[in-house]
């Protein structure tokens, strides 16, 4: 490689111009467009006895209304199961405009299309839909309990249930030394980007095409769907995600009913139209994640070793499964972290509510596998009297095992392979980043100050870059510019700048020449889609072997102008030279206007390239057998099976002993992600995912009342971590290359989020003493966990041993031990 | 090939959607956008002195005005030369706007924008440009004598001297027992398709990006052109060619000032623009071709055999050189025709003259070569008293001596060698069919009736498929549809009719499933453009390259799916089975769906494919190694250099002796264009290229004043010939397939209109017994030449031989050879 700039902490590209209001996010697009606006159901679960729209169709501005009986063939059918599963024996998903019966407060029941987004509410409020309300299912036990169904035809309001195990678990736990028991309980959730869905359509009747801008996180797959629903060739929809404020999961579903409706009324209206979500929209109608309930078991021996692990997952999907059963089936494998079970069996029964569908929000199903895991680790060591860093440590694959098999099914439907990794190694960098072995004196300093402090850990590990594939196409022009396009989307992660980085690198090329494009198919129509922490080592490794192949080409046609053997050549700031000798070389620019034997009269860079005699001999064709004009290639990656990244967190909370008020004053991430790409942009990764673990750990939960009406659903309401909650995180990281792929990258976008509510947990229960088996831990919360405890001994771990945080007993000062933590009373939150 | 469908007379498939006015043309699209209109040059020759837009400036509905001085950077700079030549010594090109001074009638001056093109053409009326008229140079002889200048800084108004020769043409000449000399005349036509030039632009300012609808021929270089000019990457600029109404040639030069200055207007103002053509602009403002003088000097042996051929070709070029000296290029080197010369030097100087630029227009230089060459035949004839056929034939490459080497470089800059023919047949058929052998006797026949009739005959060679090159892209969708795309563009060929041919046939696919889309860089980028009678020849065997690759991947993919060899599989109607067997068979959409690893739920088609059990063992990537997601593939079709069609065309006309009326009462084709993809409509290709030769030959000119004043610049006074004016044309073929290219075709596209001026010649100085030194042979020049020839017996050709049309004398009744033909009395023109 030529310059320099793969694993340098290179500043994101696109911030100049997003940090200065030059984003083109989907509400900057389309201002003359019509707006749409959707009358939603205000029932958990009725009947639709009746819709009227009269009072609607006085409204001056008013373009059209429709309901489900308005959409003709496909577009009126039930919206696609994503990811179908054998498992999955009821998956079920909604109609884009509900037919007959809704099941969740915020189903689209009627769209409007008006002159503008004011009207077309205006005319929605007029509408009139009578509903003959039917009983409600909210909540895991409800659902379980089958009191009322979701779907008259799905018995037990049960979708899915799946096994996966290894060994004999219930034999193993009978037969250990030491068993324990207990009911976990994870809250719901929501990605919450900063910008909601939306959806923007143009039809070109001149064309017969249609232009779709989408906030989506796959604009390759909602092209698909458009097209087959709509009934248009691939190839005649064009799907653009513009820039994304954000997605974290729930933009990944496609296609949204909105997504359907927009571009078909777009096309049938032969006008533009917009939608946008607002806010209240978002939170009742796009999706949610993480509600479950886990009832562990497990048997281990002395040394805290699980000899057998049983868990039984109740996962609570919401009205529909349109993402299938991934989320659970991520939970159940990625469970198991970074240790060697004895044996395992994971159940997961999936159960409808008449509430939000549940998708994958950032970690998708790993958060609660890790809370899982790492809860029982915590279980076991405060059982035996052990560190609970040790008790870790006991478990863990260790470096010389890899390739690590857990004979289990990954979420790909391949082998649950680990690739890489060094966890000893993690734990010991994040113990000394975290002051683990010197806490033991912190905690007795701050408690003769009269603070209650406690410190918690957590490893994970996750499976990243998660395939099929992903395809890379890189050009460079005339004028010496590299295009790299993928077809996969961007939500803000940096990948303009980590893609430039990987393709200067690739191609000695300056990274200022490098433009990146992503999620536009008019540039790149194979993709699969941004999730799974794989957008770097999927496309990041296309875009590397599309480069390799231009850069061959580009060395050969060079070596034809310099009279060179190609192997001799390398390229130095966008220019080809023989290597170490720069006296006669050329640029990439001409090497462009050489590779195409129809060369431009009016490129100024074809009369610079007439010093270069370069030119097939008339015997030849102008472009040789095999060979393509112009100077570009194209490359997929496809991967055997994933690659595993794994991490390492450590806390120090605070806890106030009368408000409940919980603080987080340090947190210590250490990360391993392979070859580092940019550690800045890491970090960044990590430091969003860390304050969106922060969010879940202690803040955010969806709450619904009995009739399933949503409570909070508005940032008033629902509680999000500001910045005042977030802790500086510490960084570390660790590089075991994925031997999977050209790059040896590992995914990192998820990460930083996984195991925050368990390390939070961990050391709550640590600063506090009582079992913590529930998140979020609000002070509330907490204030009802003491009660508890109050009349509940068994809720209580100190006494049972004093594990955690021992070891020398020498710790500094608690005031050097928590920079920059505020004391509880003046907190404002 | 399963289905056959190559070489059959498929009907146009576009025809059904043209004939019924679904056409989009340029004009049907856009019909929103402003309106550009131009203020048009009034005089050959000036200086501008001053441009006053004041007076445009209240006219409502003005949306902008704008000069020379307005056009930033390299918007402003003069056109681009497009094919440079080391011969073309003054090359000079034309500014967007007139910078100071005017060198043609109709030349754009300033650029007016309106909300309609009404208010735009009334604004533009309003505009006073003060002009210092200089000197006009119009007239070829004018041009040569330069006693005035064109251009200031070229001497004697040479722009280009090009001398290319084989043996000693003037020892040959001197040396030979007889010796001829001339000089021959063809006037300026032009190519005058129904619809003129137009462009539409729009700027996507969220998308920063333009779309450009341009009735061009070259969309793809239009693309490149616009990109250049406007500073934009390629990838940021789209071209698209609509359905266009017929190009011709004139069509394929780029960029037209106003498909910079439309497009450059609409992304400056943020508005959608159009620009339709209209006829007077066209006659103006586009571009003519044609006009030479030719002086020949031929020795020659006893029988008929040309030992020296020396011509000067006095070539009128116009104001200036955009598309370089092609056509002065092309007509000497084709000259040659189906002839082995003894020694032949051409010499080509080309002039600039004040009238419209020359460019090729359908035969681009070779109708004036043939004309050269059959009027050289007929004058050896005639004053050998031998027969004008045996004459060719004496001169006739044999079919034994292919590929044959003219010794000469060609418009392609690659040696001039013949890959097949057989030209004594081409002869051979075409004297059957005219019935040349029996004329005499019609002749007397129709004599004795008071008629006046004769005979002629006319052979060619055409340099076809020209490279560099051409691509084609194929891909199977999931709903089993074809999607054939290739980048050059259609002007009305029939296109999708015959590329539909090529891939049906080359997949084994029903043709109306295949779609085929040409001119649209969005769907294919690189692409060379249609002219040259190209098309069939390059993307044709591009796209069945292309189409190969897909078969052996759906056959692969098949195979699997059927788990068979893939040797042993055919495809049948869609859908591959086992050779001979269709008892087991998976259709292609089905393959289209396990061509890709990521299945889409929405997909009807995915369902159907599972049941076939395909799919990649879990220890492989999803995509193996040097594989692509996608059932598609794509072509590059790159000659080693050019194939050469040919054809002998044969004519019978009777000349009134009254009012010097020339009917054409026979016309007769054998044309040999290699493997006939589509005889229906390489016939109607032919058809049309006859008809626009009558029109050249019988009526077309440009009636420039000597103060280069077009006088008939309309339909009202441009003669075309209608449908009374053409005669039934009767064809046949012959099929030496081209050893170049895998289909083994030949280009078909100019062929019809190439030796037709050169035959009506022949046929009309047969008749007259008058020599026929020019064309067009109108009844004013046919009088004016009786006339001459009254005082003038050198004119006179019947009494120094009384050959053509001799042999057996005892043809038939004259009205049964005149099938069709009216009396000329009763004619109506």
């Amino acid at each position: 490689m030529g310059t320099r700039v793969f694993g340098e902490p290179v500043k994101r590209r696109e911030d100049a111009r997003l940090l200065t209001g030059r984003g083109r996010y989907l509400d900057d697009l389309g201002r003359d467009a019509l707006a749409a606006a959707f009358v939603r159901s205000p029932h958990a679960h009725a009947r639709i006895v009746d819709v009227d729209v009269s009072g609607a169709l006085d409204v001056d501005g008013l373009v059209a209304v429709y309901t489900w009986e308005d959409l003709p063939g496909r577009v009126g059918e039930p919206l696609p199961l994503l990811i179908p599963h054998p498992a999955l024996t009821h998956g079920r998903t909604g109609y884009p405009l509900a037919r007959d019966v809704v099941r969740h407060v915020g189903e689209p029941v009627v769209m409007v299309v008006a002159r503008d987004r004011y009207l077309a509410e205006d005319a929605a409020e007029r509408i009139r839909v009578e509903y003959e309300p039917l009983p409600a299912v909210v909540g895991i036990e409800n659902a379980e309990r089958a009191e009322y169904l979701v779907h008259d035809d799905v018995p037990g309001n049960v979708g899915a249930v799946l096994v996966q195990e290894t060994g004999d678990a219930a034999a193993a736990i009978d037969a250990a030394p030491h068993r324990l028991e207990f009911r976990l309980s994870i809250e719901r959730s929501a990605s919450t980007p900063l910008e909601g869905r939306g959806v923007y359509a143009r039809w070109d009747a001149d064309d017969g095409s249609l232009r779709v801008y989408s906030s989506t996180q796959a604009s390759t797959s909602v092209r698909a769907a458009i097209a087959a629903r709509l009934g248009l060739p691939n190839g005649k929809v064009e799907v653009v995600a513009p820039d994304v404020g954000g997605g974290f999961g729930v933009k990944i579903v496609h296609p949204w009913p909105e997504e359907v409706l927009v571009p078909w009324a777009a096309r049938l209206l032969n006008r533009e139209i917009k939608w946008t979500e607002d806010r209240r929209e978002h939170f009742v109608a796009a999706a949610h994640e993480r509600g479950q309930l886990q009832d562990v078991r497990v048997g281990f021996d002395d040394a805290g070793r699980v000899l057998g692990l049983d868990v039984r997952i109740l996962h609570d999907h919401g009205a529909y499964t349109p993402y299938g059963i991934i989320i659970p089936i991520v939970t159940s494998t990625q469970l198991l972290g970074p240790y060697k079970i004895g044996a395992y069996r994971a159940e997961v029964v999936s159960l409808y509510t008449n509430t939000l569908i549940v998708t994958p929000y950032r970690g998708a199903g790993r958060p609660q596998g890790v809370f899982c895991m790492e809860r029982t680790m915590d279980r076991i060591a405060r059982h035996l009297g052990l560190d609970r860093a040790d008790v870790r440590a006991a478990n863990f694959i260790q470096p010389d095992e890899f390739p690590y098999d857990q004979g289990l099914t990954f979420q790909d439907g391949r082998p649950l392979i680990y690739d890489s990794g060094d966890y000893p190694e993690l734990l010991r960098k994040v113990r000394a980043l975290i002051g683990w072995d010197g806490f033991e004196a912190e905690r007795e300093a701050a408690a003769r100050r009269g603070r209650r402090i406690g410190i918690g850990v957590g490893v994970y590990v996750e499976g990243t870059g998660v395939g099929p594939y992903e395809g890379g196409h890189v050009e460079i022009d005339t004028a010496g510019r590299v295009h790299v396009s993928t077809g996969l989307t961007s939500q803000g992660q940096g990948h303009e700048t980590v893609f430039a980085q990987i393709a200067a690198a690739e191609l000695g090329v300056p990274i200022r020449d490098v433009h990146v494009t992503t999620g536009d198919t008019r540039r790149f129509g194979y993709a699969v889609g941004t999730f799974a922490s794989r957008a770097a080592v999927m496309s990041g490794n296309a875009i590397a072997l599309a480069c390799r192949k231009v850069r061959e080409k580009a060395l050969r046609i060079a070596g034809e102008a310099l009279e060179a053997d190609p192997r001799d050549l390398e390229i130095t700031d966008g220019s080809v030279h023989v290597r170490g000798d720069r006296s006669a070389s050329v640029p990439l620019r001409t090497v462009a206007v050489l590779s195409n034997p129809l060369r431009y009269a009016f490129d100024d860079e074809t009369a610079a390239a007439t010093q270069f005699a370069v030119g097939r001999p008339a015997t030849e064709p102008p472009v040789a057998e095999g060979d393509e004009p112009g100077l570009e290639g194209r490359g997929y990656y496809s991967p055997v099976r994933s690659t595993f990244a794994a991490g390492a967190h450590a806390a120090i909370v605070e806890t106030d002993p009368d408000t409940a008020e919980i603080a987080i004053l340090r947190y210590a991430v250490v990360h391993d992600c392979g070859k580092l790409v940019n550690p800045m942009v890491v970090e960044g990764q990590i430091h969003g995912g860390v304050a969106q673990g922060v969010g879940g750990a202690l803040y955010e939960r969806m709450v619904y009342d009995e009739s399933g009406q949503l409570l909070n659903a508005s940032f008033m309401d629902f509680l999000m971590p500001y910045a005042t909650e977030v802790p500086r995180i510490e960084t570390d990281h660790l590089e075991t290359p994925s031997p999977l792929n050209p790059l040896g990258i590992k995914g990192a976008g998820e990460a930083g989020v996984i195991p925050v509510s368990a390390v939070i947990a961990s050391a709550v229960e640590d600063a506090e003493g009582l079992r913590v088996e529930a998140m979020p831990l609000s002070p509330d919360a907490l204030y009802e966990l003491r009660e508890r405890a109050s009349g509940d001994p068994g809720l209580r771990v100190r006494e049972t041993a004093r594990a955690g945080g021992d070891g020398a007993a020498t710790g500094g000062q608690f005031a050097a031990g928590v920079s920059g933590a505020l004391p509880p009373s003046e907190r404002g939150r």
